[in-house]
């Protein structure tokens, strides 16, 4: 017979669970990915029994992240974006990665309240997550709170970032498809090349694009894209002009994030995708649990080898071994 | 007696070592950085020598980070800040990081070019680093080659990152002084909030500061900046309006980051920040070493385990335990 938790768990998995069928409850959702957040790298048992529970169901959601600089409309555009999605019949999450602010202890109130377009919305489920420090931005918590939206159920899990350069790169680790959102008036071409956006991008959509200077940010991209095409057989992104705020163009991009999702199924690489993500996802785990362990050691632990390194009286390599050893 | 390699090490670091009586090379300088690039991560007998004899050595640069978003002028400030630290008579190691491309498969050609203000001076040392994907971007390479710079007897080590967000907390935690670099027209204040910046800069800088709209931005971010003011005795970080261009306020800007210096000092905070860079730095190296460790693991590692959860028959957490255990 199982434990009283045990049946708490289950009941929990359940009923936040959604499908054909039935609606998931947001509440049920919000609870589940709460665990993740206060877990904040080290899972307890309840969250391990969660995710034991949901792990025969991962797999089915089309995980699409979007990034761009700030400015460029990244807010606009998931919030146009969730609507077509919705219009085509898909239950859509979406997690919206922020770094932690010291004036709200978590994500921002702007981000809080701006999709209010889908509140009400049952087949919508919304959540700013603060990306801690430590850990890496989304190295711990964003995978897992993918997972669950995955797991109970959501046709489209959506994870926008704010992100140039090193949460880019971390976003495509995450995502089956990966959306990065340009705007005119944003710096050059060697710009744009800096923030390591050219690696990252499945489909690049350039917002704004009634403005000035958006024909020629999308000719530049696109001729810096096809300098670095060199396999015949590989996905060849698509640069798409947009405009979240009078909802053009969204069309084109939903139907962008479906021939990629075909393309990914279809080429084999959804399975060396999410084989990658998953080696992330176990290596973010591990790493996690090691530095709460290290962190714990207290003094006789790192502290002190933190000391002498400080001190110049042994480097940090010597204190690697010693913290491993 | 020494050994061959010992001597070759020993020459390498007292060649690359330079100070007030004598120039260092920069041909050793860079000789030295490469071997810290190209461990990516791991570190091989040579580089532990070099990083053993250089840590007495270590600790005396003042360590300047510089980060904004792409388009606020990072490298025209980068060059001008050179200048008038050179004015001043010291000796000036520069880093810029990137995100690597994989055009140039590395850093790119308009970082390498652009400093030719100080092409030819012996005290000053640019390189361009590329930030690779996996270990993140400043965590392994960049606090080494901050090491190499600071032991060899730069008296500035000015680290220049693209960065919003999780890079900019990345550098705040390498440097002891975090310049936030902004310019107008680069998105609003809850832009500016999500961005991440309020945490990390000890000094803000407006930069294009004789553009339209400058006033409201210094303004906006002063008022940002003392919602968040709570300890009397902490560190008020300026916001200073310069232009890099037409090299305005530069001199307040050298100012600045000099009575910032002095503060940590007085006030004890060196010594904390250069502990906790010490605790990163070690942790950064042997998390490295771990999963090099467990990529060798090969087919009876990580690599099965990730196939296993991607497969939906593991979950993330009992695959980190198997990998640990």
């Amino acid at each position: 017979m199982p434990g009283r938790r045990d049946i708490e768990v289950a009941d929990l998995v359940e009923t936040a669970r959604g499908g054909p069928g039935h609606r998931g409850s947001p509440r049920a959702v919000a609870r589940l990915i709460s665990l993740v957040e206060d877990a904040d790298g080290v899972a307890g048992p309840l969250l391990r029994e969660v995710m034991a529970m949901l792990s025969p169901h991962v797999g089915s959601a089309h995980v699409i992240g979007l990034t761009g600089a700030p400015g460029v409309g990244k807010s606009t555009t998931t919030n146009a974006l969730v609507g077509e999605l919705r219009r085509a019949g898909k239950r859509v999450g979406v997690l919206a990665v922020d770094p932690s602010s010291p004036f709200s202890g978590g994500a921002l109130l702007g981000d809080r309240i701006r999709m209010t377009d889908h509140a009400g919305d049952p087949g919508v489920y919304i959540r700013s997550m603060a990306s801690r420090g430590h850990l890496g931005g989304l190295s711990w918590s964003t995978p897992q709170a993918i997972r669950v939206l995955d797991g109970v159920g959501f046709d489209v899990v959506l994870v926008e970032t704010v992100g140039v350069g090193q949460s880019e790169v971390e976003i495509a680790g995450l995502a089956d498809t990966t959306v990065v959102l340009l705007a005119p008036g944003m710096g050059d071409g060697i710009q744009a090349a800096k923030a390591g956006i050219l690696e990252v991008g499945d489909v690049y959509a350039i917002n704004k694009s009634d403005r000035d200077g958006a024909t020629k940010v999308r000719r530049d991209l696109r001729s810096m894209l096809a300098l670095g095409t060199r396999d015949e057989a590989a996905w060849r992104p698509p640069v798409l002009a947009i405009s979240a705020q009078s909802r053009t163009g969204l069309d084109e991009l939903v139907e962008s994030l479906e021939k990629h999702r075909t393309w990914l199924a279809e080429s084999g690489a959804l399975g060396a995708r999410r084989e990658r993500r998953a080696r992330e996802e176990i290596e973010a785990i591990a790493v996690a649990s090691l530095r709460a362990r290290w962190e714990q050691g207290g003094r006789e632990g790192l502290d002190d080898l933190a000391a002498a390194v400080a001190g110049g009286t042994l480097d940090p390599y010597a204190a690697a071994d010693a913290l491993l050893g």
